[in-house]
């Protein structure tokens, strides 16, 4: 099995922490490690050093060098600009179809959390079991633990059984992040599981599925195919990245494919994608605060403040996000730290683009 | 007529802009200039350079070193401690008393804000006249235009008549601050002013009273006066500080006194004790929030954001208070800004010093 991570975020849900040249990925939010060491040493073990391989923007080549004795130097694949998971998957597909033809892959979010190492390894084991004797698309469904409306859902039908403890089962559809009505009936349901965005299945099954259902993007990845080790490749990737559509995986394939099945994983997992989701993941103390770095807080509950040096003190607060980093603090209610976006655009607005 | 300007104050209100090494009159809290520099631009054109005193630290002494072309060196009365009002201003009167006995004193805090300079200078004039013709203490009392509960008051009774149009009348009482019921008494009955901390009196008739009243202070004051251009002067102040108690001029002396009148002043004061009253003070935009420093604010009003360079964003908080200053950031309920004393305590619990 080959791992792909994808890891061309850019992304402003972290401002100020994460920055136009930090994403996301590099930050150590949740434990010491970055998130991309993290999914590192998640996928290590199990495909191993040789068969590890990185999609990331060429413009960020810099910050992966502290990788480069974890990753050699021919597994980065460059593109030129972000065009969303499903050009990104494809890119890598003719990358690895060239070197293994029909080689099972595992494309993963470099920027997510999990923390039940044991069992996602066993989830992963599972899909891709599955991957090989059938043919199928394998999503890692996570068990939902509350009727969470930042995430897409999957609907799963009929048991496939069980693999490594695991169990499988056939998707019956995708569903968008829902409202907290419908996503509490998911929850009650019992048939739902959140998508966590870690797909398993073979390089030719993805590519065929693209044949279908994105034939634009399977010419593009067919013209790169026939530059794949050649003096024009880059320019040639170049050429068809300026063309295709940004589009997803799940939007472009899976919710068109008929053979897609889903390994129901059961382990805490998060896409990380607000400070409050953070805070949640955090550990704290009796009065619920989450602090890293030099703090004071007095008649404060139930916040997340985070201080690289120097010191944040809060009084008489309730709720709120205080992130400091270098000379820029965000001060933010928690219910509303998903909004981050709207101050970042503003900055650039008010021509402090030097901030983002 | 001379002026005495109390520089002597250190405090933590203003914590992080306000630091041990840094007292409040130090600080352009409102407006361009230091506190302390728009208390010399006000009393210079009324009593000239060579009447102008300085009364602060010995400890604080660098600090006033870029003043020393507006203030004579010898014009600066070095305190080895604080002990409040009552000593500082015997020991200015001491001082002056030598050079000219029977002047004319006004005593002033220097971290005051006064908005209407003719009128304030009107009031100092008429207060002066009283002091000479009367061998009174005059009060600087304050209309009040909301029922404060932050201020002293005086109850004024009699009038003594105007002079350069500002009204004169005795002292019945002083109160406390009061609270809010008692303050909306005091604003209804029209007979109450705030005591802006402001006094004029002639320099005997303070002794006089410190002989009365604080008879201990009286005897140090003495033993000073006896050093005085002589060797021992900062030995024997020194000495007599150390064993005087502290005790403010209101309550050891005015309360006390029988002389006691009161000019009622028609201008706008603050003695700028919180963040709150600077966020009232400060111009506003049209959601209530005053900004000082680059600064983003998303669906935020009626707050105080203040950074001395890099960016602070707020994201959907109302009444909030943040000041960034060097490596410290402070977060506020608005309401609760008079308790940033704590904070700076909690700050000394936890070593971490170096912040306050």
């Amino acid at each position: 099995m080959y791992a792909v991570i994808m890891a061309g975020g850019s992304g402003t849900r972290f401002w100020p922490r994460s920055r136009e040249s930090k994403s996301k990925q590099f930050l150590n939010i949740i434990g010491r490690k970055t998130l991309f060491e993290q999914t590192l040493d998640r996928f290590s073990p199990l495909v191993g050093r040789d068969n590890l391989y990185v999609v990331a923007k060429a413009g960020q080549k810099s910050q992966f060098r502290p990788f480069s004795s974890r990753i050699p130097r021919s597994h980065f694949i460059w593109e030129p600009m972000g065009k969303d998971t499903a050009p990104c998957i494809g890119l890598a597909a003719v990358v690895l179809d060239r070197s293994e033809p029909d080689a099972v892959m595992a494309v993963t979010p470099a920027d997510h959390l999990i923390l039940d190492l044991p069992r996602f390894r066993k989830s992963i084991l599972a899909a891709a079991q599955l991957a090989r004797e059938q043919d199928s698309f394998v999503t890692l469904g996570i068990v939902p633990d509350r009727p969470a409306t930042g995430y897409g859902y999957i609907q799963i039908d009929g048991s496939q059984g069980s693999f490594y403890g695991v169990e499988a089962f056939k998707v019956k559809t995708f569903a968008e992040k829902p409202n907290a009505e419908t996503a509490a009936m998911f929850l009650a349901s019992g048939d739902f599981v959140w998508n966590s965005g870690i797909f398993v299945f073979r390089t030719s099954v993805y590519l065929k599925a693209v044949e279908e259902f994105l034939p634009d993007l399977y010419d593009g990845l067919s013209e790169i195919r026939g530059a794949l080790d050649k003096r024009g490749y880059v320019r040639a990737v170049q050429r068809v990245y300026r063309q295709i559509r940004s589009i997803s995986i799940d939007f472009g394939i899976m919710e068109k494919a008929a053979n897609v099945l889903c390994v129901r994983g059961d382990f805490r997992w998060s896409d990380l994608g607000s400070w409050e989701q953070v805070h949640k993941l955090s550990e704290k103390d009796a009065k619920g605060n989450a602090v890293s770095g030099d703090a004071v807080l007095v008649d404060t509950t139930q916040s997340y403040v985070h201080t690289d040096g120097g010191v944040v003190a809060v009084l008489g607060l309730d709720r709120v996000v205080v992130v400091q980093e270098k000379n820029v603090t965000l001060v933010c209610r928690m219910d509303r730290s998903e909004d981050v976006k709207q101050v970042v655009e503003r900055l650039k607005r008010k021509k402090l683009d030097s901030y983002t």
